[in-house]
């Protein structure tokens, strides 16, 4: 169970992360701008071990996330941040007060437990490395994420989509991949040394349907998705039941 | 067909639409840091017209796909910009010249067709209206984006996830709704004055795995979540193939 806690939330003036730029164009005449950001691509992967015919997801914490679920959480209508929740008020953005570095929000009634924020994902990972191939790339963050050594010549491309559309309008592109007990050479669980607190979870087949619509687990499209995907695709082949 | 040109590119130094804000945390005693941007919640709407049997979308030109397009069209691995395409070069941030707001960037060979950046998504809008429900801002965007006017109680929630999880962690909640032609009062289109430019596009059923599948059409997730839901869900009631 993840302990989250001293949280503070200070506006974001220069990031590492999220650079936005504004474009400005003329569509069939009219002047108009943008605000974009620029992401990289990304992979996904629907990993199934057909040793233990369970799908492989990873769960982690996202403070972007939690952070959502605790404005949504919030009493509505909004009202302007007040002295004591300021902190935690990523509406009402306050000029950051380096000396309340140390301060927290712990006593805030309104904070979700850490689990509000833990989602469960497919392994994925960005397309950041330009000598790798997406395949590549999907094969390594199988590697690190969830512990299966997979080839290449494995991985099965579902499909690509746009994503964040209005914001990021990045790529991604789904792989599946097949893995037995005999691939799994490691824990998985990311790359501690990045920050990455990674947990891997597997998800019987025969229960993977309610879990892709209970609404009560926190999870990407991508998991729903793909696991419908493998219920059209791959029934015959794992005779699983149709009541989607 | 679209016209997109006079492209300008500049970095965001401040934007009603995109909000960075960086949380510091302890997760298990460990300190963190994560750069989010807070967003609205959102409603999808997958439409179909059963006078017709066609799946209603909309297509718009999307700036932030069109320059997410563009950067990956630059031949690899990037380097630092040239003088040339630097206006269009958002991996290379420079600061704006006011004096230069007039240039174009029409003369770069690599900027992709208008195309590029156009996408067929799903019928949808921001949970942006405290007062109304998700299903009431669900009809009111099939109204103002598609022209039918759907009754609310005919609003069957498909599921919900979160979307963006690293970046806007925001939760999108996805609804089925069945039209007919009587139900269409207006053209759609969205709100010109709000800049919207908005086609209303069908998709005949019998085409729609197709149409799903085929990555040389961008498209969203929603788009082909959607479709592969209502194979699963719907064939029954309407006899469609089940080659996906």
């Amino acid at each position: 169970m993840e302990q989250i806690n001293n949280i503070q939330v200070v506006p974001c003036t220069s990031s590492n992360y999220l650079r936005p730029f504004r474009v400005h164009y003329n569509q069939n005449g009219t002047k108009k701008s943008w605000d974009f950001m620029q992401t990289h691509d990304s992979v996904s992967v629907l990993i199934f071990n057909t040793t233990s015919h369970c799908f492989i997801l990873v769960k982690q914490f996202r403070p972007a996330v939690y952070m959502s679920e605790w404005e949504r959480s919030k009493p509505k209508p909004l009202q302007p941040a007040e002295e004591e929740s300021a902190e935690a008020a990523p509406a009402e953005p306050k000029v950051p007060e380096e000396d309340k570095a140390g301060e927290t929000t712990e006593a805030s009634s309104h904070q979700p437990p850490a689990s509000a924020g833990v989602t469960y994902e497919l392994c994925a990972g960005l397309v950041d490395k330009p000598d790798l191939s997406l395949e590549e790339i999907a094969r390594q963050e199988v590697l690190e994420e969830c512990g299966y050594d997979v080839p290449v010549t494995k991985l099965r491309k579902i499909t690509s989509y746009r994503s964040g559309v209005g914001v990021t309008g990045s790529k991604q592109t789904m792989f599946y991949a097949e893995v037995s007990d005999e691939n799994r050479v490691g824990e998985g669980g990311g790359k501690p040394q990045e920050g990455e607190l990674i947990e891997v979870v597997k998800v019987p087949l025969h229960e993977a349907m309610t879990f892709a619509f209970d609404e009560s687990i926190p999870k990407t499209m991508g998991v729903i998705f793909s696991f419908i995907w493998f219920h059209s695709n791959m029934s015959p082949k794992y005779k699983i039941s149709t009541n989607v």
